[in-house]
């Protein structure tokens, strides 16, 4: 099997002995249904910023792993993280001060609605919001100190805290917020916006997610019924394989369960399912007629699993007022989308002028060091301890994680890298227009900072999915040495999710590798191939897939009894 | 709240600012039901061996961290790690030649089902057992070579691998197998025992506990119903939190699931329940009058949570015998006694002589470092993964991870850390048949290897539990800068689980502080206003717990509809 390395387009042949031995080990020994990258898997052994290198020393650019954010071998991460693993690693039954800190710290990145915009002159979207901790509150003419860390995270109370973080000036969010209050949303003005000001460290992002489950059965013990978006992924556990369409729906899934409802994701390249507001109705009406009530709605904020779809402005702000209203929990997943990876907010619910419930937070969070944290408001956590048991999490919020996660938020606001993400998607982006504007397979590319997506079709006027083609086009781009993932319910749209240090070098060198490959490799010839083969794993695995969604978009937008799908 | 440290015994008084910043930030921000271990919470900012050192300086005797398994900040672990994550530290969607080369090495270590006993003059109940890796085989007196590590770890298959670790030798497995083979158990002969030969790599013991459900329902797909020993705990997650009797029956718990099945735990203390075949067909019946079937059973091979119950020789195999011939898969939970802390095995199991079709590992195995693991049968691991549906685990089996898990393999062996914990072990039940045999509330002391319990009792006669007492003695035991935590479904065992580092000079220290607090401070006016305390807790919280458990074991017994609780 590991007879050779794809070395077309750079010479290279063979692989070493130690190659395959590790491969011939791994398909061995290790969990059969994992998986490797691509059809000849690489060897990476060594990373630095958004480069990795395989065992030959081959040089390839990252442009998929949005878990090392701050790069590949972060220095600064990783003398944090190993100081305090030769310092202390225990866990969170004892005091230590960095928890709270961190904790704080992490909790004032969070409470703001707005979309805080980078650029000076656009402020419409934004509402004084402080959420952007890379730029701070005075690059947007607000009136924000930058001054120290005043350690508090709540609007309501004056500051009672002396917790200050030399590394990082964060905004001072009780003024922030003050200015906040004085300019209300314009809509539902009634409905409380929460404020998230318990956080629980852990150790996985799915971790967290099923840890919002937890809260919201001890929150809305009567309303079991849970909506999930259509193509959403929330994590491995047994109960968030439930409420993933993604793995229920996918490859080996065994279906929806009752108490799910899977509402509609958006496709605004197609024009279909933009309405949030009748999303929310109808995941609410759809479990009234199976017999339960909503007690939540889980969804990424800019959706990852589900093909790097951008929501539409207004879509998640019209949802949660409509759900709000029916007393659902509102969680926003940012295990993906965070950290100021969509360059325009540090958040991505903060995108959508959205106030989560919960919000859960993984990957880049410690830059590959197991962490991960779900924030929640007073009252919710109040609701999930109020019986009296435990919450221990052996690693979540042990010593040296909680270093690791200091140190990202301090190289993410001293390097700008909100702010960067923002200014490097936006020259993506424009490259690959132009890319749209040439090529036929190259249907919608979107995204927001460095979170992006090329979606691949086999021509633009029927806009029909080409998984195969995606897959095509990413492996030519690893000949090339360049690093793409394909995703979505379809697995045809590209993902870009680079760590953050991604320069626009890095854009030039992406973008210039992908139009080669358009231009010259994608021959007629090639073409037909391919759309050979598209009819075939539509036929036998997509095409089945869509009517499953189809099907339960009809049911839930009629009326239908929500049969299982 | 953050007054003054309990300074009574050591003169410490008064507390730093930065502790009641700490203290107060984080009753303030971070989740309201984690909690913060004794009366007035340690601020514990340093670590070194089984030492803890708080933010004034003062050395604490740690007893029970079990996670930090070869010593706090262990330098040889923290540089491989620390290494590592200068290096590069991604996900397993990438070959590296450390994550199949830990894989071969730690599942070598599981494929025995013997005690393989240190003491070459007890081979009672070992098989030619090959499970001490600190220990070689050949100290057993068996015929394994020393040589280097095989990369193999089935026994039908000869090798194909090169793979050698040049820091650990353990012993060359298909020949200790071979061994094994011509001296099969003299029970059940029928009934094959599983090879555990493919590895999952997580990031928590929850989430391997978790994946083992998944696996199980994958595997077992009619057989729903699952069985658990009374006062087990197996991790936090929505679907373990049901199958965690610590929990469900625990304070805040919700009760029993219809399809979940309590084993009543054996109490060799009491002469309670010790009949593993008994319990094993009774699981199968009571499952049978729910209109279920069992699918699996899950137990923890020392329990930990249950209150440190070592099980009766021959009482898992028995069960194990009785429940394989239904088809039930055995989970052996070895997330808190792995890793040589039993001492006469690498393996709780091994102590048994069972053959689990999975086994669960955590807490220690990467001393600190975010880890855990699941280790099963190719059959298993091929009804899992026979649908199709990918097992991706972000942070499980990361390179850093993976040099942690390594490392701390590495420094077992080299430093004979299993041996240790069983000659520390032993010297410690000595010294604490000891005290039993001086004090009443000493009502049983037990264990194995570093993991130990000692149960206190109103008195000797009655045996009645004595969780205040308990709880005192671990405040006292604090007070004199030792640690020890109080657990069991009535809170009243102490707990000692060091670092295996532990020596015969801390053996000394704890045991001698923990005589002068019986001697000098449980005086008859203290133990008479304990006592008193004693009936206020069993009244209001674990009187009733009791009855609970005791009414499951009626229930249970009588082939009664096994109602819920």
């Amino acid at each position: 099997m590991a007879s050779g390395k794809d070395g077309a387009a750079a010479g290279v042949s063979g692989v070493s002995s130690a190659y395959s031995t590790a491969l011939a080990a791994r398909r061995r020994s290790y969990g059969p249904n994992t998986s490797l990258s691509y059809e000849q898997p690489l060897m990476i052994v060594r990373g630095h910023g958004t480069y990795l290198y395989d065992d030959q020393g081959v040089q390839y650019l990252d442009c998929i792993n949005n878990v090392s954010h701050v790069g590949h071998a972060n220095a600064e991460v990783a003398a944090s993280a190993s100081a305090q693993l030769h310092t202390l690693n225990t866990n969170s039954r004892y005091l230590h001060p960095d928890l709270p800190l961190y904790t704080e710290l992490l909790l004032s990145t969070l409470n703001s609605t707005s979309d805080k915009s980078l650029h000076s002159g656009n402020k419409g979207s934004s509402a004084g919001g402080c959420s952007d901790i890379s730029d701070g509150c005075g690059s947007g003419g607000g009136n924000c100190s930058r001054g120290g860390y005043s350690g508090s995270n709540t609007r309501r109370s004056s500051s009672s805290s002396n917790v200050t973080f030399p590394g990082i000036q964060p905004q001072s969010q009780p003024q922030c917020q003050q200015q906040q209050q004085s300019q209300p949303p314009s809509s539902s003005p009634t409905i409380s916006q929460p404020n998230l000001e318990v956080l629980y460290l852990v150790c996985s992002g799915s971790e967290a997610n099923d840890l919002a489950l937890r809260i919201i059965a001890a929150a809305r013990p009567g309303a079991t019924h849970i909506a999930v978006m259509g193509g959403a992924y929330h994590g491995h556990t047994s109960a968030l394989i439930q409420v993933s369409p993604y793995k229920f729906w996918g490859q080996g899934g065994t279906g929806r369960q009752p108490h799910v409802h899977v509402v509609p994701c958006p496709d605004p390249y197609r024009g279909d399912n933009l309405d949030g507001r009748a999303a929310a109705r109808a995941a609410l009406a759809a479990a009234a007629r199976a017999g339960g009530q909503l007690g939540a709605f889980l969804c990424e904020s800019v959706l990852s699993c589900g093909g790097q779809v951008v929501l539409p402005q207004g879509y998640l702000k019209e949802l949660y007022d409509e759900l709000r209203s029916a007393g659902v929990l509102l969680v926003a997943d940012e295990v993906q989308c965070g950290f100021g990876r969509c360059g325009r907010a540090f958040w991505g619910f903060q995108t959508q002028g959205v106030a989560p419930d919960i919000v859960t937070m993984g990957k880049p969070i410690g830059n590959g060091y197991p962490l991960a944290a779900l924030a929640t408001t007073r009252e919710l956590a109040a609701a999930f301890s109020a019986p009296g048991m435990e919450y221990f999490n052996t690693y979540g919020g042990s010593t040296a994680a909680v270093a690791a996660g200091l140190a990202v938020l301090r190289v993410i606001q001293r390097d700008g890298l909100q702010h960067h993400a923002q200014r490097v998607g936006e020259f993506i982006l424009s490259g690959l227009r132009r890319l749209r504007a040439t090529y036929e397979v190259v249907g919608d590319v979107r995204g927001l900072g460095l979170f992006l997506g090329i979606e691949i079709v086999r021509d633009k006027a029927s806009k029909r999915h080409a998984p195969a083609t995606a897959r095509w086009l990413k492996e030519r781009m690893k000949a090339r040495r360049v690093l793409l993932s394909t995703d979505g319910p379809y697995d045809n749209v590209l993902k870009i999710k680079p760590p953050l240090v991604f320069g626009i070098r890095e854009a030039e060198m992406l973008l210039g590798q992908l139009s080669e490959v358009l231009e010259r490799e994608l021959t007629a010839d090639v073409l037909h191939q391919l759309n050979q083969r598209e009819d075939e794993v539509w036929a036998s695995v997509y095409g089945p897939r869509y009517l499953q969604y189809r099907e339960n978009e009809r049911m839930l937008y009629s009326g239908l009894p929500h049969a299982r799908l």
